[in-house]
């Protein structure tokens, strides 16, 4: 066994085993490097492991083998957007990327591939094995007492983080991998799908809707019915007429029109995209270098080889076709890639229907049959058709690589938007992941169902995911797939008002899913939830712009924060940056809920959204009643949330005026990032802030120190400061 | 719109449509009838709704509605075999026996149809639609102020029940349809099933391991893999040779052998049973009177017309031919019936693959062809083509009959046993089910998955079924699909050893799931957890037989028992008998669990199966920690807890010394049922019973009555008596 040694600092150690794809994933260079074979005694014998401080790495004729012998109480955390609670002790995982429309339990591998897991008990440490194809992680499923990773090749590299403190160890991961992709400030408001809003009539009623029953509204998407036979960078003139002028118009209302963009192209010889493409051979190939072909939505379908960056910087432009006509941000979807089925795939199953005719088949030939139809989309087979041209000339198989093929198509638009205009600032999220993409896009958590178990999926993905880096992120509020109820579409927002990306969305065939597609109630609850999320817009882009910059989640698991014994079981609360915990209602008929607080915390009751009760709640478990019309927001002690009005939509929003709800113990410091939320300006220092320092003097009297810097929307400033006992004072300054 | 009005009892209202299908749900008879026409006003126009005392039903061209405004706080319990929690308000269901494999969140119908419901809030009443065919059931789903039912036919009988307590509800309705079927007492031990132990030397092995490590078992399964080609009542003679002797020497170490027989006959010239059944015109015909066939597991397969008392009798008999090799129980599978495809069916899928061969289709035709083979199985059209004779003469086509089927099927095998050996009980329970068959057998819960999911599923359906008299129920103990975990089995046995029957089952291709499977740590908790269930068999069987004689239900949500506010929510603990509540751990890696006890309690806090710390717990919310060799029961107020000592099996163990733990409050009564457990004696009055009294005389001394009928096992009676102050004292009597 051969292998070297990457020392990228103290508690940063990489193990190098054959050579490795270049996945782009990290890109900090290490400080050190242990060559194989240099005399240090790395070179081992077979059957040995490499001297990681945690775990065995061991090497075997079906590829890497780690090994990590689970203490009993050892939880472990991670793994980005899988299934499963925060602790994912006791289950299987693989990584490959995978359009999967039903999330079970049990489902192995989403939409993403994020091998980062941390390990908590006995010993405190984290992993990221950067390999882009497949590996499978058994977290003490098949026995308990035994982490094994099974990585299917002889070519990986595997980060071993060491530093004591969970968020050291998310702070050196993500130091590796860079910074976070960061979003326009617009959007952080409510956005609303729907698969599909068929026509301009269909979108124009959704924003008179909005407007008209005062629902806080950013942005309309338009899923794949809006281009002409599913053909990217085209649009249906017909049912979207005049669309720079209608773009302009939805601007005038604060609203922008989110197009979503398919990886394969359609082949057709009238289509410009796909004649292009082909002349210039872009598109992935086969083994004997024909264009590979699979059917997706447009039928059969060309796939860009976004490995090579010369395809990469003529898709990015591709987007022009539509910046021009004034869009501004954009999902890219089916980049797994998914695939319906492949000709050749399709013509087995039909031959196998054509060998079971006219017979008398047993029941196993008839499952064999049946499974020739079912397994027709995404097959192994089809994508070890495909093979991509890398930069030094040779060629890779999809199969080695195949978890970086959609982060690519989000990096080739990220490029291209970089073109367009460098200094602007566009949406994009994504479907398809794997670490390192979180540097060109969001992504959103992929197509989830109208289930209960689905909103609490939404909960435990969201910090897995941001560790990763990918900060920008939320589900499907309300579910995707299957019908929502108003109960369930209004938990899920009281949950999704934190998530970055709070995208209301459903599936065609479903019943609408806009809030005003249900009762009054329902409708009067959603609209004063959706307001509180523009009320907290301040903080969540603050604390996300922060989190982005120093290697911060936004979303952080209770047992990772406090040692308390008590938390290492909250599953169903979270850490929502510096000041706040979340505790949403996860259960249908529900009037309210178990909460743990790990210290003592003041509740903010939120009946409306500039309506609520203030408690202080005592370290400990409580049961807290929270009715439909309720939820439950917590700030820690010392902590500050900063609040504004409600508006339309975000860019309307008046921020002169802003309160500041303070919970003081002893002295409490915030400071509020601002800055113009829809440039890259920031990068080169356009950065205001606001600094808030609230404290008790040696006369026991509240103090306060504001300091104000940079170009501050803020003028009056209104603090209520909440002490130990519950008393609250309220101070009025004006910001200079 | 005609209807006539049965009246029951004062509580007790059917409206009848039509002239409705004799289901022989209800065995009572109406003590007044109002016909229809009769003068007495029950011609109403049309868009009138009957005189029911809370719902409306109105009867329109597409079938009978039912209408109920559901107020804020409604709750709705009951459905029986459903999804979702304890509270159905918000869901969706249908009645529709199905073979379902995935019992997903949303799924509207799975193996039985129990549409009796519960409405507990503004008003309290509950209903049964007495109709075989299909409804659906909107409980607050797409409004969520609106409960309505649909029925699709004109021919329904509709009751209303309106005891004011919940209890009653389910007494009136269980005295219209009879008492519950009997198990044998050795039923109640714990039972291990795969698919399949392959031959005799599996089954051999497993005895052989549950023996030589000491866990309590009393019968191993036989999975369709035992009859040769899938054909009821025929043996594999190479795998399983020798049969009757092997039953015997089996029966010797305490284990019984369960075979399974499924509906559908195979359809082969050499077999007896098809030949016969053929002959006979015993099995189901089309409608232009050919024999209905369609694929199950044996391939072609005819389906007995279980609705002809004549074939019934004939099916009946059949089973003679195990039971004459010494079996005494069976479990009756596939009785929806659950078809996998129809030759026609199949035929129309295959000529769809031709006319797409050779062409490149579009995705719409695509996801049609992939239908096409995807939806072969349980095809509406299939069940469209069965038709019934009936008694009279007519014929009824299966569609309005379709979930009677495999009820009926059982209602077969229980009138032969009775036939065989009219005195002797037999094990006996079912897949398919309706309303009315708990009186020829049990219910397992079907093909359930190793989820955490499908354990609170299994806690929240327990109720539904046993209001629907299916007391003899359980749920395939750590998921039949998919792999276990040890935790995941270990935290489900905790709560199966409630259930009368706890059986174990896994699918093919999964990990072994017997108790020794897994680590050795589960192995000694999951021991520890089964010989507890041994140790309860005198309560849980007194309680059953109690249950089953006075229409009582053995698990009872806590929101129906207790008026308390904060009880209403409570979805994760139920009432077990008269003096349990059991509160499992549903949730992987939890060290405890949030607990709601409506009124003070006695934990008794399980470590070993005799083992254990008793604490009382005052009403309120509590978290109690819970490892995973722990379980947490709790004695209700002066009540009574009987345990024995555990053994091998059933029959093996020494009942000579009883133990009562009660915790007493004031005075503390309870009657302990006994029986021969094998006969149906009891009918004829052969029961025994212990009653024990425990009370504080005027003197506040504590004192005891204890007195004896019939013929009892118990000899040595220790009685720990614990007061509210957690003293315990013990008494030691001897029973005459």
């Amino acid at each position: 066994m051969t292998f070297s040694i990457q020392r990228f600092s103290a508690s940063v150690t990489a193990f190098v085993f054959g050579q490795p794809f270049s996945t782009g994933a990290v890109i900090a260079e290490p400080q050190f490097v242990q060559e194989k074979g240099s005399g240090l005694g790395i070179q081992q014998e077979a059957g040995s492991s490499a001297p990681c401080q945690y775990v065995s790495i061991t090497e075997a004729d079906d590829g890497i083998h780690i090994r990590y012998a689970l203490a009993e109480g050892d939880a472990i955390y991670g793994l980005g957007q899988n299934m499963g609670k925060l602790n994912k002790r006791g289950q299987l995982f693989k990584t490959w990327c995978s359009d999967e429309f039903r999330h079970l339990p049990d489902k192995a591998s989403l939409y993403g591939a994020h091998p980062f897991l941390m390990i908590k008990g006995e010993n405190n440490f984290a992993l990221f094995i950067d390999y882009p194809g497949e590996m499978t992680l058994d977290l003490g499923f098949f026995d308990t007492h035994q982490l094994s990773v099974h990585i299917l090749t002889h070519n990986v590299r595997i980060f071993e983080f060491t530093a004591a403190s969970a968020r050291q160890q998310v702070r050196d991961f993500r130091s590796l991998i860079g910074q976070p992709y960061i979003p326009p400030r617009w959007a952080f408001g409510y956005q609303q799908c729907r698969w599909s809003y068929h026509d301009k009539n269909a979108v124009d009623e959704v924003v008179e809707k909005f407007r008209h029953l005062d629902i806080p509204c950013d942005s309309v998407y338009l899923d794949i019915d809006y281009m002409e036979e599913f053909k990217d960078f085209t649009l249906d003139q017909h049912r979207f007429p005049d669309f720079s002028n209608w773009v302009a118009e939805l601007r005038l209302q604060g609203i922008r029109l989110i197009p979503i963009i398919d990886a394969g192209v359609k082949v057709a010889e009238s289509y410009s995209v796909y004649q292009e493409g082909c002349e210039k051979g872009y598109f992935c190939k086969t083994e004997t270098g024909e264009e590979f072909q699979a059917a997706v939505w447009p039928g059969l379908c060309a796939f860009p080889d976004f490995f090579q960056p010369e395809v990469r910087q003529w898709w990015g432009k591709k987007y022009q076709f539509l910046t021009d006509q004034g869009i501004d941000g954009f999902w890219n979807d089916m980049n797994e890639p998914a695939l319906f089925y492949s000709p050749q795939g399709l013509e087995q199953a039909i031959a196998h229907a054509e060998q079971c005719k006219d017979r008398n088949i047993g029941v196993h030939e008839f499952f064999a049959l049946k499974g020739a139809f079912d397994n027709l989309s995404n097959r192994r087979e089809d994508y070890q058709a495909i093979w991509h041209q890398l930069e030094d000339g040779s060629r890779i198989n999809h199969e080695q690589v195949h978890n970086l093929y959609g982060q690519k198509m989000t990096q080739a638009a990220a490029e291209g938007f970089k073109q367009l205009d460098r200094d602007k600032r566009f949406l994009m999220f994504s479907r398809a992941s794997a670490v390192g993409g979180h540097r060109y896009g969001g992504i959103w958590l992929g197509d989830n169902h109208s289930w209960w178990e689905h909103l609490k999926l939404n909960v435990t993905m969201m910090p897995g995911v941001n560790m990763c880096g990918y900060l920008y992120s939320g589900a499907d509020v309300g579910g995707f797939a299957g019908n929502a109820t108003s109960e369930l579409l209004c938990r899920w927002i009281q949950f999704a008002v934190f998530t970055p990306l709070l995208r209301n969305h459903a599936c065609m065939g479903t019943r609408n899913q806009e809030p005003y597609a249900f009762d009054e109630r329902a409708l009067n609850i959603m609209r004063q939830h959706i307001k509180l999320r523009y009320r907290l817009i301040p903080y969540l882009y603050s604390e996300f712009m922060l989190a982005a910059q120093n290697n911060e989640s936004l979303f952080w698991p209770l047992p990772l924060e406090y040692a308390d014994p008590a938390a290492q079981n909250v599953e169903d609360q979270l850490l929502v940056g510096r000041s706040l915990m979340c505790a949403p209602v996860l259960e249908s008929n529900a009037s309210g809920r178990y909460v743990y607080l790990p210290e003592n915390m003041l509740l903010w009751k939120v009946r409306q959204h500039d309506e609520f009760d203030l408690k202080i709640m005592s370290q400990g478990h409580h049961h807290l009643p929270l009715e439909l019309a309720d939820m439950a927001v917590f700030l820690r002690p010392d902590s500050v949330l900063p609040l504004v009005d409600s508006a339309h939509h975000v860019e309307a929003q008046d921020l002169s005026s802003l309160e500041c709800l303070v919970y003081l113990h002893s002295s409490a410091e915030y400071l509020l990032y601002h800055d113009d939320g829809v440039t890259h300006n920031w990068q080169q220092g356009k950065q205001a802030s606001l600094k808030i320092k609230v404290f008790y003097d040696a006369e026991k009297e509240i103090q306060l120190d504001v300091k104000a810097e940079g170009d501050l929307p803020y003028q009056q400033l209104k603090l209520t400061i909440v002490d130990q006992f519950e008393q609250a004072v309220v101070h009025h300054i004006s910001i200079d």
